[in-house]
């Protein structure tokens, strides 16, 4: 085993302990004059108060490893000493996603269980080494890809008796191998965004995947959670793009072809998507990959209200219009955007040069209620103004007007930024996150007014007060993505307080026909509605799927579905769906007030000032 | 029970006992001067000799039903007796889908095994009764929709000794409900293709799946078995189409939500597409819907030759083009759609009428080598014409020629008339069926190339004179569908003849790095293929599946993957992949010779000539 101190991993890089990217990268609000107006009207917080910031590492009490020194060494010799490591911070790097219940948990050492060590392999050759040892040894494996699970896919559960095996992906970083000739590219399930899309660049392709978390995740953790990226409109999900792929398995190498469609019973492919680490060990992908296009623009348009801004979405994906991207927020998020616009940029500049005089005195548009939408287009001059012009008709169709290119390029350039705002938020006493969706067309206007509803009876209960914003994204022929994000200004029991809001958006998504999750998985935090969601029998096939395939336990046990009749323990469980039995939320499990305190009074860290600017 | 002679079923329609299609309807050349040289040129048969037909059915020995009169009784009760039948015919017509090996089994009286009864069920809540009442009585459930498979997916094991039901969906063909502002109408699984597209066509809706089989199919068979339409390439195959849905199951109904995507674990809707009746009964799934298109067009070009056809397809599938069909015939293809034309009309008379001399003359081209291809065009005017330039761009630089739309139309009104050939070929002593699969563009020739030589050396092993021709469907990103078809003159062993064609193509497939099925499914034929397809792990993974949520075997046993270990004792277990435990062909499972005289010897029926003609 590797010396604490030293790099371990080879190189892998990992975010911050206690938040979102790279240490020294942060959101920073001084140069947006209309960001602090804007939260303290949202959620009445003053963001030019003093930030409370994260505790040293040295102050956490991070709890021991349980691995025996015989597994350590067993362990270690199958990766070589350097790539296996028990130091506490791999430890608790390798603990949480990065939900803001992570964060809040890895501020206050709130630690219900952590990895007992963390492997970083080489190839296939010695994930499997490490697939049948723990499997004799009877411990546990939890694939970790980038760390930037939202829906605590990766923490161990807090209840495991069994050696915890953190799996890190991260030296499985090469694109292999380009079929030049059929526009796929067999790439290693480690590989972070960044990193495998400059491979791919580099030899004139491009994947074409980008979620929000790019930067920070990898291409087997976008299979493992059934991602989705900005532009899936044209390339499609993860499920879409990934075609071939190879699973370490106690039986074996699962091996599946790149075949563009199959009738081969029932899709094998499909199972291992989304399957949060349950089902094996993915090593390699076969994806989708595209020449880089003729054009590449992303126009922005705003309209009058939100039900205009759907309407024309929808009627978008009726048309002959082929958009790589179709989003609009609603009033709320619109006005996010502008307030965190430079004054000399963006939006809101393009926009307040009598641009909003004329909205409100000509149009007769009440300006606080537009929408902002961006609109994606790529492919051949041709097409690209082909359907610009389809798209412009249906806008002005629903009374929206085009803004231009401008806002498109910044939002284009700052879209991975936005995940810094949760750790921002926190150090001055705000939680916030996010919940998405999906549903048909016609439910839309119900999921969204029943997700506000929702949260402001949980905020009423609560007694904060809330905000609640929203876009649709991943426009479909037959429904849509919504994306809320949620935030409050949180007392010392923010694990609660958060437990309560979540769970009634969770629940308001389920009562009006939409789904738990379009694209973050499910995790231990949306669990608890998956019954609700695919019916009893559905959770029973998948249950099944599991017990048959992984009968001891060793994949990621507890994740999508919880083991039945077992109290995994975790701070995730709180959460509940009210028509299940009804447990109240574990307060008890939250961050302790005195630990949460002792954070606050820990010594305040300036982050650099490299900001989210839209 | 029924009187075996009264109509069962509320006019539940079936196809021929012996064959495809409706009773009176069959293929004719008479009218098609160039179709008996065709065939003459292709397999050596005289089609001018006095075709032999089949047998009365009252001449057929069909095995006893093995219910016990306690057993009719009991489920005659769920369904009403009049919805009930042990007779003869409806077993037999119950017993086969419509592959060669069926057709040539079912008019050789050669029954391994019969359902022991059909049941005709008037909704969901008689077929949980079904399935509740076979659980308890541990009897085999088959489903049937409308009886067109042909990879032995309907066919109880020959060796089962419970009572077989074969569950008839046919009185559950009902749209339910169209929801108009999603695009989606939600539809009971026993509807078939020309019944539902009728009541959807009558809202102003069409479903756009339109498989070979769909005047003899069902919603519930194609979500069953993987289905894809000729369509596809602009509605999706079946797995894109359907969204929500309705399984029996014992534990209770499955319901999964019309959700357009989700990232809710391993997917349990893409678990029900392709499982072919081995996870329960589907009863109800919604679709999408389209609007009629303004503009419809199926435009028919002719290439110098199958590389320039094949490449010319792939230039299109990364082209911004998008059309709803994208096919092209080689040069064996080509010849028999002239060989199937009226003199007047069609593919050839646009050819001969001096286009021929055109060719040869001016192009250069070698005629006997041309591939005929039919694009097909759907949407908007303007979506229409730029996809016919842009297409018409590439067919120019792939050296090709625009035909026109003529031969189009016919294509459009005959497209479902194939599968009468199978029919009509046995008649005069050919055996003849399909193999189809997909792989990425870069290995499509050799996967064409492998299956000719593959079928060449099977032919030349059986000391036939065999033909196969092939065309390419269904264009993806990344790969196409490759339809073989393949025909030879039989001894008086064709199933044994006809396993080892099959084998060898079914093995070319793997060899070359193709799936084993793009659209048939895998049922009992190809099921020796699995593993060589998905891997050994791949199987365990589906197999475990199978067990944990069907631990008795009632639904549809055997099918997909064999239950391990067990000899199921029917014919299309004859068929075996070479490296593989290597039993040779059973051809003692094969029709005797004796039956197969017996029937040739049985009094000829001249079929109405109601054709397919292209």
């Amino acid at each position: 085993m590797s010396d604490p101190k030293a790099k371990t991993g080879a190189g892998v890089k990992h975010m911050k302990w206690w938040g979102w990217g790279e240490e020294g990268v942060a959101f920073h609000h001084e140069d947006k004059p209309g960001f602090a107006p804007f939260v303290d009207f949202a959620i009445g917080i003053d963001l030019w108060k003093e930030p409370q910031s994260v505790a040293a590492f040295s102050s956490i009490s991070v709890p021991k490893s349980q691995a025996s020194a015989a597994f350590v060494k067993q362990f270690s010799a199958i990766v070589g000493a350097e790539n296996a490591t028990t130091d506490d911070e791999s430890r608790v790097v390798h603990t949480f996603g990065k939900s803001v219940r992570d964060l809040i948990r890895v501020r206050a050492g709130d630690f219900p269980r952590t990895p007992d060590i963390v492997l970083y392999p080489a190839d296939e050759a010695e994930v499997k080494q490490i697939v049948d040892a723990a499997v004799a040894a009877n411990a546990v494996i939890i694939p970790f890809g980038g760390g930037s699970n939202i829906v605590g896919s990766l923490e161990p559960l807090a209840n495991e008796k069994r050696t915890v095996i953190s799996l890190d992906l991260g030296r499985l970083n090469q694109v292999l191998e380009i079929d030049e000739g059929s526009g796929l590219a067999r790439i290693q399930a480690g590989a972070q965004g960044p990193d495998l899309e400059e491979q791919l660049v580099a030899k004139g392709w491009t994947l074409g995947h980008f979620p929000d978390s790019f930067t920070h995740s990898t291409l087997g953790g976008w299979v493992a959670t059934r991602s989705s990226g900005m532009q899936s409109d044209k390339f499609g999900d993860i499920a879409d793009i990934a075609r071939g792929m190879r699973v370490v398995r106690p039986d074996g190498i699962l091996v599946l072809r790149p075949i563009p469609s199959a009738s081969t019973g029932p899709n094998v492919r499909e199972m291992i998507v989304g399957s949060e680490g349950r089902l094996g060990v993915i090593t390699e992908v076969t994806v989708r990959v595209h020449r880089k296009p003729e054009k590449r623009e992303i126009i922005a348009y705003l309209f009058p209200n939100w039900q205009a801004g759907l309407a024309a979405m929808h009627e978008i994906s009726e048309s002959d219009a082929t958009p790589s991207i179709t989003r609009v927020s609603d009033w709320g998020e619109t006005k996010m955007s502008f307030a965190t616009s430079k004054e000399s940029k963006g939006v809101s500049a393009a926009v307040t040069k009598g641009f909003g005089v004329f909205l409100e005195k000509i149009k007769g548009w009440d300006t606080e209620r537009m929408c902002l939408s961006f609109i994606g287009y790529e492919g051949g001059n041709g097409l690209v103004s082909r359907n610009q012009k389809l798209v412009g008709a249906i806008v002005k169709r629903h009374g929206g007007v085009k803004v231009g290119k401008g806002p498109g390029v910044l939002y284009d350039q700052k879209k991975f930024d936005t995940p810094y705002l949760r750790d921002f938020l926190l150090d001055r006493g705000g939680a916030a996150d996010v919940s998405e969706t999906s549903a048909p067309w016609s439910k839309l206007q119900g999921v969204y007014d029943g997700a506000f509803a929702a949260a402001q009876k949980a905020y009423d209960e609560i007694g904060v007060k809330g905000w609640i914003m929203a876009h649709l994204s991943h426009s479909y022929h037959d429904g849509a993505c919504l994306y809320f994000t949620f935030a409050f200004e949180h007392n010392d029991q923010p694990l609660a307080q958060y437990d309560i809001v979540k769970s009634a958006i969770q629940q308001s998504f389920i009562d009006s026909g939409a789904t738990i999750s379009h694209h973050h998985g499910v995790g231990l935090e949306h669990a608890p509605w998956l019954e609700k969601d695919i019916s009893a029998s559905g959770v029973a096939v998948m249950q099944g799927l599991f017990d048959a395939t992984d009968p001891l336990g060793t994949f990621n046990p507890g994740k999508v579905i919880a083991a039945p009749g077992v109290d995994q323990g975790n701070s995730g469980s709180a959460l509940h769906a009210p028509a299940a039995t009804a447990a109240p939320a574990k307060a008890a499990r939250t961050a302790p007030a005195k630990k949460a305190a002792a954070t606050k009074a820990a010594a305040a860290k300036t982050p650099t000032r490299v900001g989210a600017a839209k």
